[in-house]
């Protein structure tokens, strides 16, 4: 064309061959119906290619309940309730449960200094060995820098801390808090997929208050019930709870959204998992288990202030939750439409080699496919072979 | 070609055949323009097909001021501040007020043995009806086995707690901290995009100290401002903050960061909206609103240990932040660009369709375009018909 | 082809005209090795075309360990360890060192009246002045109404408060626990990549028991100890740790997992960085640094209730753990693959608008390349010129 408006009116489409081969047409038919099955059945099917996703935002609350008794030689009997072992009080997306503990009472500080033997790096056997000041992170205090008796022959270090020292050697087994086992958490899941301005609960609409007043969660016979007994928890996840709460864990709580909102929306329903988070394996791990210190201060009459000091060990429950939806949208469908079209292309492509190149008639074929222009001398040569 | 350098040498190119018809090139310029108008205008325009994508990471941080005065029967006038109303202290992208409360002083365990009155599963007629030992989820104790005089006739299990035990049949209705409406929140929250290496803050470079420190959110007056009414947001949510004060809620704060780094970084503002997260619908419901129970422990003069349990009523604000930022990268425009071509692709293949099925002269063009070889007879067969 | 069956047995491939000419082959071949590097590399080997992403769930637990000795004049040497210095005790992704603290002991309510002197606008002349009830934000209590003296000539509204009121003018300088800097913590951090069904942690197979003792991470010796030292983490971030533990801050302490699950799993390691997360900078902000009060709550012989209020200092650390890993997909490796066939086509349109247009022997490349069909003459046009 040879101006803007001759151009405008021309259809330009290519010249074809039709080659009236069943073979060649056989193979070609073959590799075009690869070709369209992954498209279809790969791409749309199974990954739903026509599909824009969106990712998940949740929010969570747990509530805990249970009561345990317990009955240590220096407490005696003792009931622990959910304002006792569930520290602190509220998390956005975890609750921690205590399951056992060390307790120090009457910890005091001032003028009282107290002696440390914990390891042998702090034995000494004159003031020489201490240094005024010093503490490591390993240390529960301040050294003084005089070295006392501790007992018979033994002299160690006196620190400056909180005394009495916590000894945390004899960690109480089995978990002074094992009725933990039978409490039990709701949790309530509210999620969101922004993009598509879908909000759904992890209570389900069919679910009846009545029920949810006394059901436990079951995989099998209560799968929609989002009350779960801690017990079961760690036992799903492969785990036995009396020797994960002498030492204290890290669970996961995996909820999964995975929704197609092209088909009803009952069918978005929440899958629940559990899986054990931290290393229990001793090799190559350090402080296994988990555990953190807390304290409560007391005032005395005279104003004088101690604390009791709790190690708690225990079972953080991390609520992880994941997920997508997917709807259709234009977009991602024209994206892999077009991909799929031009992978049609390569069927030609691939044919073409078969064609002409291990046909026996390759000669002939080529001749009606291509025609050669030489640069050279200015002939036609269609006939050049 | 025959040879590797021979073929190197060689261009092809398809044949093509020009038709001039101003019907047939209408409709496939017709169809190339809707093609183009898809890619360009809903592609790259609507949905910024020429750029990357990355997610965001978010550090948020929140101050409540507010003063609430209450006067309750049992407490006389007493005033609330934040150590005492926000609980625990401090959280990472969450934070609790509370607006309701029920206290339970004074309690204790030990030798002390109480009744327990929640509902008629409890009650007994003698100690064959109470298990020594037993507990369940909905109970505060342990059941010590006997069966003692409630009041009048009635006879109750006695159970091992911490007594007395709450009572929470009668929330206090107003909320007793109904002042908290007026409370005010500052919320700081940084965000940063790591695939750009671009880093936010919700308090805008343009916004001035001194405004700061006297401005409150408002979304036409004071758009940019990030200290919060507490009572605006309950509102804004469609919410009406008294009643939600009486049991307690979760709200979720959002904030969206919706930013085109291709444009200039003042366009890139934090947009705020708020939302109720909980079901507030009493149908098919458990344990509806929010709360959670703490204690804060004493010791009385003879180390006896009491504590006063306290079961706390309130709103938890989640501070959600999402969004995106896109800027533009080579590799979706080319994809786009790549299916694009495709799709233009697909005009020439409709309108064959349409030419070679439906127009009147579909014969003569299909001699045009098409040179048939038949594979059973040597013979040219351009003329075939 | 005139029926389907018919159809199914001819194999269509374009005819082709193959220019013989070094100049118009050479431009093909330069366009097509262009768009094949930008395919092959940029696509698949930078950016991974050939894989397909899932970003990362991760769960975190910290430990912090140290001591500090403070000698304040109002409460002499004072030990403190972790239960007294990392509130709350456990969080989920992050922690809380107190570093600086304001004090204010024995406050009470009830019949205590006390005196407010913040700012000017609690000055008064007369109880006129005073508006009994009134409160706003940044007042400490309910106003009583009346105007008292606070000291010479000066006279203020009284409040109703827990009484005294907090003084918060005088930050000690440096901070009060300035030996933070020498806290350690342990980070374990446990990621999971759901889609792959991949779980790793921060503390490497290869990293022994005895080693984690006692390391501190170190970016060029110890690069996978995951005990780091706060000093450390604060100098990373090019902050100086004593003058951000006057006021407080937020670091943020990021972990990212960026993984090749093709290649060997040894090489998915975490990559610690640091950065300061609040804005420090004086101009434009309010409420610089990171604070918040908390109180511990005592009982006198005669239950009065007091408490401590403590404004706390310090610096609170977010774990931020991104990433994602990539494992080959044939989707994405074949979307690419469409889309740089596509883009192959491109170097044929390229190299015809040069031959055609640019060439001298144009009109003899267009003639064997077109066909001309005219709609209005029933012609054979091929020799149109």
């Amino acid at each position: 064309c040879f101006s803007m408006t001759q151009c405008f009116f021309e259809y330009e489409t290519q010249r074809i061959v039709v080659i009236r081969s069943r073979k060649v047409s056989l193979i070609n038919r073959l590799i075009q119906l690869a070709i369209l099955s992954y498209v279809i059945g790969w791409v749309f099917v199974w990954k739903k290619g026509y599909q824009e996703f969106d990712s998940i935002i949740s929010s969570v609350t747990t509530k805990v309940k249970g009561i345990a008794l317990t009955n240590a030689s220096h407490q005696g009997l003792r009931v622990w309730d959910v304002a006792d072992y569930v520290i602190p009080p509220q998390e956005e997306t975890s609750f921690f449960v205590m399951t056992n503990l060390i307790i120090t009472p009457n910890q005091t500080q001032g003028s009282t200094k107290c002696i440390h033997l914990r390891d042998n790096s702090t034995i000494c056997t004159s003031d020489s060995n201490c240094t005024a000041g010093f503490t490591d992170v390993h240390s529960n205090g301040v050294q003084t820098g005089k070295c006392v008796n501790f007992s018979g022959d033994v002299r160690t270090c006196e620190v400056r801390a909180w005394c009495p020292l916590e000894n945390d050697l004899n960690l109480p087994r089995p978990a002074l808090l094992k009725d933990a086992e039978n409490f039990t958490v709701l949790i309530k899941n509210s999620i969101r997929f922004p993009k598509f301005n879908f909000n759904k609960r992890n209570i389900l609409p069919q679910v009846k208050t009545s029920y949810l007043k006394q059901c436990i969660f079951n995989r099998v016979t209560d799968p929609n019930c989002p009350i779960f007994r801690l017990g079961d928890i760690v036992r799903e996840a492969q785990e036995d709870f009396q020797k994960t709460a002498v030492e204290g864990g890290v669970m996961g709580i995996q909820i999964n959204w995975d929704c197609d909102l092209d088909q009803s929306q009952n069918k978005c329903v929440p899958i629940y998992s559990f899986r054990r988070l931290d290393n229990k394996d001793p090799e190559n791990n350090v402080a296994p288990g988990y555990n953190f210190r807390f304290a409560k201060y007391y005032k005395g009459p005279g104003e004088e202030e101690s604390r009791t000091l709790i190690k708690a060990y225990g079972i953080r429950f991390d609520v992880m939750v994941f997920g997508k939806a997917g709807r259709f949208n234009i977009i991602p469908t024209m994206i892999n439409i077009g991909s799929g079209l031009a992978l049609l292309g390569v069927a030609t492509v691939l044919c073409d080699c078969i064609v002409l190149t291990f046909m026996k008639k390759k000669t002939f074929y080529r001749l009606k496919k291509y025609k050669y222009v030489d640069d050279y001398e200015r002939v036609n040569s269609t006939t050049y072979k």
